[in-house]
């Protein structure tokens, strides 16, 4: 089955993104067109990223994946979904264009290999199943790199890669965007939002066939450089209801969800993108709660009702308004996804007070030396004055670490061959 | 300070009612004004009753109060205001009635002592603070016991109670309705529907002085006899955010409150109420579950969210889920109020199968004969089949106990002088 022939292959490393206006509801089931539009947070890839290469040969019989290492089933019918997606642009594309024939090209195989720098426990993917990365955070970097392989002329086996010739950064032209979003969202909404680094809100739009529900840029990555994330990895007692299932489950049974997604959104969005553009944190912060707060809400409002949130993540909620009331100021804010994880949003100046307070609550066991993993924290004492406002009674391990992070930019191509996760031979590489 | 002569003395006791449809929230904080209407069921009181005892006397120097045996402060504002409005009414309907002058009596002190038939650790009063009893589900048997004293014309010393003259009997005639529902609700809106058996309603209203906003009976309690409920008491980890505050800051800070009781309570009322009428257990289910479910996803959505449901909670949540879908059939119902513990309602021939299920989900350590209270229920097994549908890991002790009753009667007047809770000299009886 594998080549000794050169083979087309491309590389993109994807960031993960974090909601602060939350989605939950797909108007659209099949286009994966939300009930209200979104907005989020791009986080730095240099502590979460998802690694993507993709190579299609002519010498291939059948599409392959390979997540994290391990083979998965390529009939999922999301990743279908998309690669069908993927081929059909290509084949549009090029008819409008140049009027070629449809090129045989289009009909290789493809082998993926995705791998993300952070363990899946840390439940930043969207889906607890062996898909997580693909479905969530991991789908967007498979995009440009299978269009850069299908829509240009890459589809041929023996031509090598082109540096320079990137589908990703020509696709960022107005009016290709449209057509990256779609993909994205074919295979988890929210991926769409990873398009972009900063601030990136994705616009539900309003036409039937999708084209104008799209991702778009708030503020690039270095418009608010004092922002600071922080991820609270908190131990899971079990599988969660998946959020496909979930938001389906909501919009057919919520009340509550149909009214936040029609008559609080919108002015949460336009009063979101205010606060961003201002830099004014208290307001960012208090939305983002609150929105986390809402979407949560609308879970429990379902029938049967879903809870993603556990006691720690409680512990987790009281211990910031705690420590907002102690300062007489919102210095720090949480949101959670389908998931018990708090994401946390400080500026650098509160981080080490903060996760002194954090280190109080839920104190590490033997990992005291691995509890604080990404960007460096000096270590601050807690005062008195806190621990006592704080009155919480600590929860050993209820936090199992904290990865520190912060605004990062978009996806990235990466030219160097070395970085190809998939060798010659058309197959994953032995692990370094 | 107390006094030889005979006292005029009367003793009532009063009903547990349990909202299926839930108040939660004001319009108007002086008058106790909801912004939705609720709908409740009465407890039978042979397991669950508050009984009070109100005795006046000119000797009386103070208004004074006994919850549970223990003196408590009279001043508190929630006390002072119920004992204004009674004052307030009585001397208006004398005025109104006879042209009789002010009578001296309407200024004598009060002494009231009230005790639960159940522990306060089942935290079904409302309040977790020494008044519980009063301010929640005790404070309905005071009214027809004030009225009744300061109402007609026992308030003078060295008057004999008089059996027959019934205060609370007469005042159930049209248009005294309206003044009971009044002086219940300032001492605790829900407490208002404790003035009648079976199945009660309290119409929310529309004018601004809340003379129609009144409780009625939708059924008598012999309406539904198949109908059981199971008061599942739950080990609570601390105190919880009281419901006065907690309505308070949801009205002001939730933007999902305000849609529930404008746009969804409305057409919820009125499907309880054919639920009820027409014994439809499967959708009576499903609205209390859904209608729970609500409002404490209002609670979520309430800036800072408050959680009264705990771990323990969400574990019942999901057996009584479990437990419906095994049989394919809505067969149980949860609700909670502002507090960890599970109320479940259900017909009389599913109790006994529901509680091994309980007893598989929830195993009680050493207090094993006593963890069934209330109506008896005949040992069942837990099928195979329905523990593998269960899929629970047992948490020994979760639930503290379960109390077994049905819907009962309203408030009672006790006639038999040995009733009273306070003796000749207007002081607590010592305890039996």
């Amino acid at each position: 089955m594998a080549s000794e022939k050169p083979l087309a292959a491309v590389t993109c490393t994807a960031p993960v993104n974090i909601a602060v206006i939350k989605y939950w509801g797909k108007r659209d089931e099949e286009l994966v067109l939300p009930i209200n539009s979104s907005l989020s947070v791009t986080l730095h890839q240099d502590q979460l990223k998802t690694t993507t290469t993709a190579v299609i040969s002519k010498d291939f019989t059948e599409d392959r994946i390979w997540l994290n290492g391990r083979e998965e089933d390529v009939g999922q019918p999301r990743l279908q979904a998309c690669l069908r997606e993927i081929r059909c642009l290509a084949r549009k594309r090029r008819n409008s264009r140049d009027g070629d024939p449809l090129p045989s090209s289009l009909s290789c195989k493809v082998h993926v290999a995705s791998v993300n720098n952070f363990p899946t426990a840390a439940g930043l993917a969207s889906s607890a199943a062996g898909y997580a990365c693909l479905a969530g955070v991991g789908l967007s970097p498979v995009i440009p790199v299978l269009k850069r392989l299908m829509g240009e002329k890459h589809c041929r086996p023996g031509v090598q890669d082109q540096p320079g010739q990137h589908t990703y950064t020509l696709a960022r032209v107005y009016g290709v965007e449209s057509d990256l979003s779609e993909v994205a969202r074919r295979g988890s909404g929210s991926a769409c939002r990873s398009l972009y680094g900063g601030f990136v809100e994705w616009q539900m739009g309003e036409q039937a066939d999708g084209k104008d529900s799209i991702a778009r840029q708030v503020a690039p990555e270095s418009h608010w450089p004092e922002l600071r994330v922080l991820i609270l990895v908190v131990s899971a007692e079990k599988k969660l209801t998946g959020s496909t299932v979930g938001m389906r489950a909501s919009v057919e049974t919520s009340p509550l969800l149909r009214f936040r997604a029609e008559s609080v959104v919108p002015a949460r969005m336009a009063e979101m993108a205010r606060c961003i553009r201002e830099r004014d944190f208290p307001s960012f912060a208090q939305l983002t709660m609150k929105d986390s707060n809402q979407f949560h809400a609308t879970c429990l409002d379902t029938f049967p009702p879903i809870s993603y949130l556990n006691a720690i993540s409680w512990r987790i909620i009281h211990l910031v308004h705690r420590f907002n009331a102690h300062h007489g100021d919102t210095k720090v804010a949480y949101t959670f996804d389908a998931g018990p994880n708090a994401v946390i949003f400080t500026l650098d100046d509160t981080v080490a007070e903060f996760v002194a307070a954090v280190w109080h609550g839920f104190p590490p066991g033997s990992n005291g030396d691995t509890f604080l993993k990404g960007l460096q924290v000096r270590p601050a004492p807690l005062s008195a004055e806190l621990q006592a406002a704080l009155a919480m009674e600590p929860t050993p391990g209820g936090v199992k670490y904290i990865i520190v992070t912060q605004v990062g930019p978009g996806p990235q191509i990466l030219d160097d061959p070395c970085a190809h996760l998939l060798g010659p031979d058309g197959l994953p590489k032995p692990a370094a």
